[in-house]
């Protein structure tokens, strides 16, 4: 027999997330009650993940869960905010209990890791469609928005982007003949992205501006540069790169898909110089994972710096509607 | 040339809500921020709707935008809370730019409507499919949960029920033979239902609980009741009917629509007898349109009694999964 959607969710959702006391109602009436902590200003983001498009349907259904909500944690991170409560809308062509089982498990642990509750949320019929609305918390007044470089900062990037575009490549069978430790942490970091919240929250000390790193460190450098009416001039050889990744492609080809991949959800962020060196000594680069990779410059547009010459990069960035 | 997500964004959804002083960041960053009103509790809902479920390709675009505002809007209807802020999830097979001028005109006239700051979200390509997420405020404590009825409590409902239901069978084709004005009311009541939100935030000092009626009055009187721990009786002959439905399918199919139909939109509430008075000279139903169709008991279950008999119901809702 079918379950109904009040079954499913009694099975698979109610106790999915952390528990929070600031939640006064959660799942199972009309809309969720929560306490936003006084003082603070709350923060929104809502992601979507369709199968076919962010992910196919082979792929595990705990990296779906996962992913799903990472990405949600990574827009939080990138404002320096905690995050705290989210709403899973959740669209599915039939009930299929072990892709729920996997969903919820790889969703659940990431959620009550960072502790964050899962207060309410839909289900229905229909394509498999998962939206994710995620909230948090951050003081007043704002610290990290895109917008607040300017000419002469530094920037920096954290992690090794470029592996997760490898690992979705493996994951379609579109890469191979890697060592299976290289195959292992490629396919890791595509299907159980890390969301860098402990560091985003760090960096309200010290960043003038971040965005997070989805669609491509290039483009989204860019889009932090444009949002602080400035250009960035990146250098190739600073671009970090995993030895993961230089032995599955090669090290020219890493820092190519390290700039122009997709799915890294990374933290790109932009220091004033004077205060480099506060940063980096508080925040030890080799301790929190980031590398200086360029500075942004009054001269608008991005631009990319190999052996002391520009590169020629045609590839600006993942668009869903432009490719 | 296809618009980048981008373009689009700036073309159809910067503008399209309302403005509010209390969103110091909204569309163009990784999150929205903020700042609900000291001492309020946030309220959040989540609803998605799909092409092929909730509507059908050839509904008109701007019903495909109210409709999935105004299911929100009646989730925080039902919990006597202000609506402020949403974000929006829209995933679309192609750029079809007549289709999003429609959709954002029917959304955003009826957020304008009711002072919704558009504050983010997220457009992919992939099937038709519309989550929108919706913040409010109330005041602390909840004072409108679907838990808060007792055995003997007046239940009311507001609107005409069953209206939608026959407007979509009119939008299938399943029903013909009606007057012009009985077909253009019916088919505006499921296009485009009114959250009732208004009611909802004066119903806080009157009702002891309260749910929104989208998938029928029967079901969802009956999820009231059962969060409250009593059971229901509804008076078949009082149960509210347009007359444009009982033109359209008469008066017993009507009240069988307005008990088992979905899509209404409309808010079922239970008032403590000694309260009723009050509720009843103070918020005048003519005025405000609502009616008392029966009462909580303490038999659990749900009945409907028609010339002194018990019904037989055999649809006691509408359930995405166990149909």
């Amino acid at each position: 027999m079918a379950l109904t959607e009040r079954a499913l969710i009694e099975r698979y959702f109610r106790d999915v997330g952390a528990r929070r006391s600031d939640v006064p109602l959660g799942v199972g009436d009309d809309a969720a009650l929560i306490e936003v902590p006084p003082g603070m200003q709350l923060v929104a983001a809502l992601d979507t993940l369709v199968s076919g498009v962010h992910f196919l349907p082979h792929f595990p259904a705990s990296s779906a869960g996962h992913r799903a909500l990472a990405v949600n944690l990574s827009d939080i991170a990138a404002m320096g905010a905690q995050p705290a409560w989210a709403l899973l809308g959740l669209t599915l062509p039939d009930v299929d209990e072990a892709w729920l089982e996997g969903f919820t498990s790889g969703l659940g642990a990431l959620a009550r890791k960072h502790n964050v509750a899962l207060v309410g949320g839909d289900m229905t019929s229909g394509p498999l469609c998962i939206t994710v609305q995620m909230l948090g918390y951050a003081p007043k007044p704002p610290a990290m928005l895109r917008s607040g470089g300017l000419p002469g900062d530094v920037l920096f990037v954290s992690g090794t982007p470029g592996d997760a575009a490898a690992g979705l490549a493996l994951e379609k069978g579109e890469l191979t003949g890697l060592t299976a430790d290289a195959a292992a942490w490629l396919r890791g970091r595509f299907l159980y992205p890390t969301p860098r919240i402990e560091l985003g929250i760090k960096l309200r000390e010290y960043a003038s501006a971040c965005i997070d790193v989805s669609d491509g460190l290039l483009g989204d450098a860019g889009k932090l540069a444009e949002a602080s009416r400035c250009g960035v001039v990146i250098e190739f050889e600073h671009v970090p790169v995993s030895s993961h990744l230089v032995s599955a492609v090669g090290d020219a080809r890493a820092r190519e898909l390290a700039l122009t991949g997709g799915d890294d959800y990374e933290l790109c962020f932009a220091v004033r110089p004077e205060r480099v060196d506060r940063l980096t000594r508080e925040l030890p680069p080799e301790q929190w994972n980031y590398r200086r990779i360029g500075v942004l410059r009054s001269e608008p547009g991005s631009v990319v710096i190999r052996g002391g010459t520009v590169m020629d990069v045609s590839h600006s960035g993942f668009d869903h509607f432009a490719r």
